[in-house]
């Protein structure tokens, strides 16, 4: 009855039905008892607590689904506090016991989610591969030999084997997104600041952020939109103004053949080329750039002064606990203390030059979509060559938040070798609503599943909305029909013809005596039969239409008009002064047949 | 004939009566000559080459005035690239030649300006007072025993001293403005970003902005406008999207009694309290406020980690050059060797920080307006003691850039010590423009003359306009009349009441069956002679006018109706066939008296 994956919709579905959350709080007991693979969580809240916190919800919001998150369970990264649970980081040395939780996990709580447990990551979230902790490593739900990926490990293996219907990582060079591909899950990776970071440990504090995993875009965006808002404890966290994307014909940026790079792996970049296709079928046009500049910007963030930042975050630890570090983690961070304050500073001009020439790339493009991570390794090869093979995982990650971008990583399907790879959605700052219609659509175009189940078929309920393009309808019938003198007053403001089509019957269409250009009439006469007239819809912004119809002369004005299918829309009228002894050329049946009539 | 100060309103008169560039130049060369501060200077650009330069602009734009700063001479603080003279930053051994302008300055001599020459600063524009250069210190235009005020101590001085109509100055931690209070001059200090710092020394290359000191905020807006604009090379360089800030009743930020702090100068404190009286007869609104966070943020720049970006900028010069630094500007640069890369992050985290308290004290506030300077020194006092006294001047300075403001200094009049003073107006981020009208309104108030001409009036031709507020007018006769039923659809979008007036005479006024809330038609009958209808016009954003007209349903629009003045606005109308056998209530006067007549 309760289905292996636990996304919202299905969830929200069976709470309706008259499922009750403490019946969902035993299946996930027994779920995670039931779980073969020991390393995902750092530590599970106690299964009397989970019923507790169950039975609290069902006594504070009795009626199912009466909070946005009612009776959804979900897990949280071992860098981030749960008032009641130890945060660790992955090093227990460094484990406290935080009496607040911190800003994001407290709303999810607010909006009646239920914490089932902290998850293992890599330490101190520096890495990308999950094997990086003493508490061991995650691997995929897909192949035991293979990393989960990381830093977020843990908490993808927790939603991708069912155990939770979402989690929380942090993405700092892919953490949030990398370990989704290799899950067959959604990660969500919102603008830098856009979610506070208040009671996270830090990586590297300026360019942290805290992500979602979940089943499908539509959960995670529904989540992601209850973590954000302003946290002025987090001097990063900023007011949000969304970002717009075009509604259709996106353009999207894919790699050029100069900057491919797999690491030898044809499957996941068989994967990548399908998801170039699926993208085109769904409307999109594709733009090869030049991804230069933006891996440049990746290869600072770990081979420059960034670095710093992660000893920032743990230097009177470290000063005390050196040898309670995972080798790898204490390697790359005492590498900060290679950095000067000047150093610092010359990574900031380095990073800004190369954001120019992103920029430019950008001219060209609505986003970018690029291989989430361009292969994978075992368990073994990772520890083999633990940061050469990391780095590889972070190809195609490391930039983003750098340079402020949003992102949503997406399933793409599986390889021949039964691993699943996915592709990443990039944006300009905060478009991450924006960003989230087309990744939707391609992880149901993919049609691989959520997470461990990929046979099955996402939810039609969670489906993301086409965005409100804001844009507002007028009907033209003369001098601004297509090709006509005054058209350009729809096409400066970038307003786009949506349909030529007829007016319902009953209107006249008259020639306005002294007007320059010629200009026509319309007026309503109910009861009238004519055939209507030709008339073209056009779409265009509401301050373009309120300077439109401003500039509108008299005797014409906008009103409604109604069309031959029965609707209405806004369009040119007439004052009837005006048409008063006019000549009428309703039987031409519209403007363009006047016209051409004098020219012929 | 030629006035005392060279303000661009001025000279593009006589330019337009038929004085010459060359007869201009020739004036300059004379002024020059005839100047008693020898240390205004670093290189004159030689007279020759000057009159080389107007003739050829006199060859290639004859037509007087034919490019926006025709034949207007300015002058370039010396550690901004003019092709063919030195760059020296105030170090000797530092100078090169370099091969082209700085971006800033090929912009304005394509808009026709010709360079007098290179300023004097001091060195490396590493102080705020003017007299850490060993081609000694420029002095106030008022009092020869007093400090110009620095960096931009030359560019501040010629323009006051009537050498130059402008001059271009570096602001980081209030270059651009400190010298302008000195010298009763405007100056423009734009949001970081806006203007491109390529060719430009970096004192710290993350928040240098180039600056314009003016006679009149008008001409200083005029220039930068010309400056503006993209220019990859510089990592900071920006497009701006302007902000806005209301028309009228600005609430402005001013110092709370516990900040307050003039380090004993009675004459700046009481000309600071009289420009707050002049904003509170502009108008405005004054808010005291919590500087405190700002204060912090000010203390960052030089007791902090953005030291290293002055070492940064001269790194392999100091390294064997440091013996022909100034001794106070070597002994700041050299403190950037405490700082490591971790200090660097950490210093961006505090300054987030203050960054939030600050955002909260903007909540109540439109702009803030601070005194440029708290008091000023003499040379000699200067020298005693010049870093603490040179951190007097930077007091209400230093926060600006750092936090990404636009700033206008302006002058504030003559204290009874002789000397002038100033206050600073700062608004949020690329509100240049938006800040002008007010800061011009101030400078006017304080009807203190430009430069050393104290009783000269501000020429009414750079008047900054009020800014055009946008909005569009609209006519209401009905149920969106104040205190009807939609009305809320005007006042909602933050619409304003403009007037209640009467539209022509040939308009009648039906009672439209069948409407909820009740609502009138207004037909125009030309011809017919009645006395007008009671109607109210209204301002609203052409968004909000768009989303209006977009919901008027029919059989009403929106087209141009004849008020009893003779003029047209958008306003309702009416189709035709739904007043057919409709009650005619023209007779009452208008809506509202119908609407009393049936309560009635």
């Amino acid at each position: 009855m309760i289905p292996a994956i636990l996304d919202l919709a299905s969830l929200k579905a069976l709470y309706a039905g008259g499922l009750s959350p403490l019946d969902l709080v035993e299946e996930v007991i027994a779920r995670r008892k039931a779980s073969d693979d020991p390393a995902i969580f750092i530590t599970q809240t106690p299964d009397d607590d989970l019923r507790a916190a169950a039975n609290a919800l069902v006594a504070n919001a009795p009626q199912p689904n009466s909070l946005p998150l009612w009776g959804i369970p979900f897990a949280v990264k071992d860098n981030i506090d749960v008032a009641g649970l130890p945060t660790t980081a992955a090093c227990p040395a460094f484990a406290y016991s935080p009496d607040r939780d911190a800003t994001v996990v407290a709303r999810l709580k607010a909006a009646g989610a239920l914490v089932i447990g902290k998850t293992n990551l890599d330490q101190f979230a520096t890495g990308l591969n999950g094997t990086r902790s003493p508490y061991g490593a995650p691997r995929s739900v897909f192949n035991k030999d293979y990393v989960s990926g990381g830093s977020s490990s843990g908490s993808a293996v927790t939603v991708a084997s069912g155990l939770a219907s979402f989690s929380l990582g942090t993405d700092t060079a892919g953490s949030g997104r990398v370990p989704a591909a290799f899950n067959n899950l959604v990660g969500i990776k919102p603008t830098p600041g856009l979610v506070p970071n208040v009671g996270v440990v830090p990586a590297c504090r300026s360019v942290d952020v805290v992500t979602v995993f979940a089943a499908t875009v539509g959960d995670g965006v529904a989540i992601r939109k209850i973590m954000d808002g302003l946290d002025t404890a987090d001097p990063y966290s900023r007011k949000a103004v969304p970002a717009a994307l075009p509604a259709s014909s996106l353009r999207i940026g894919v790699l050029d053949g100069a900057e491919r790079e797999f690491f030898g792996n044809a499957a996941v970049e068989a994967l990548y080329d399908a998801a170039i296709e699926r993208a085109k079928s769904l409307g999109a046009t594709i733009v090869p750039f030049d991804y230069a500049p933006f891996r440049q910007a990746a290869e600072l963030l770990y081979n420059g002064p960034w670095v710093a930042e992660r000893l920032a975050a743990v230097k009177d630890f470290i000063a005390t606990n050196a040898d309670d570090f995972d080798p790898t983690v204490r390697k790359i961070i005492e590498g900060a203390g290679a950095y000067d304050a000047v150093d610092a500073f010359e990574g900031q001009y380095k990073l800004g030059h190369l954001r120019q020439k992103a920029l430019a790339e950008w001219e060209k493009l609505d986003i970018l979509m690029l291989p989430t991570s361009p292969t994978t390794y075992t368990v073994d090869a990772m520890l083999a060559d633990p940061i050469v093979k990391n780095s590889h995982f972070g190809r195609y990650t490391n930039f983003a938040n750098l340079f402020g971008y949003a992102a949503i990583a997406v399933p793409g399907g599986f390889g021949t070798d039964g691993l699943p790879s996915g592709v990443t959605l990039f944006g300009p700052s905060f478009s991450d609503d924006a960003l989230a219609p087309f990744a939707d659509a391609m992880h149901r175009a993919a049609a691989s599943g959520m997470g461990k189940d990929k046979a099955v078929s996402l939810p039609e309920a969670s489906k993301v909305a086409e965005p409100d393009d804001g844009l507002v309808t007028i009907m033209v019938v003369g001098a601004h029909l297509t090709g006509m003198p005054l058209n350009h007053e729809l096409t400066g403001p970038g307003g786009k013809l949506v349909k030529t089509c007829r007016t319902a019957g009953e209107y006249r269409l008259y020639v306005l005596p002294n007007t320059t250009p010629p200009k026509p009439g319309l007026i309503r006469e109910p009861g009238f039969e004519g055939k209507g007239l030709e008339v073209e819809v056009w779409k265009v912004t509401p301050q373009a239409f309120g300077r439109f119809v401003q500039n509108i002369p008299a005797p014409l004005g906008i009103g409604k008009v109604m069309l031959d299918d029965g609707s209405q829309v806004s369009g040119f009228l007439c004052e009837p002064y005006a048409v008063k002894g006019a000549q009428e050329v309703t039987e031409l049946g519209g403007w363009r047949a006047y016209i051409a009539s004098r020219k012929g």
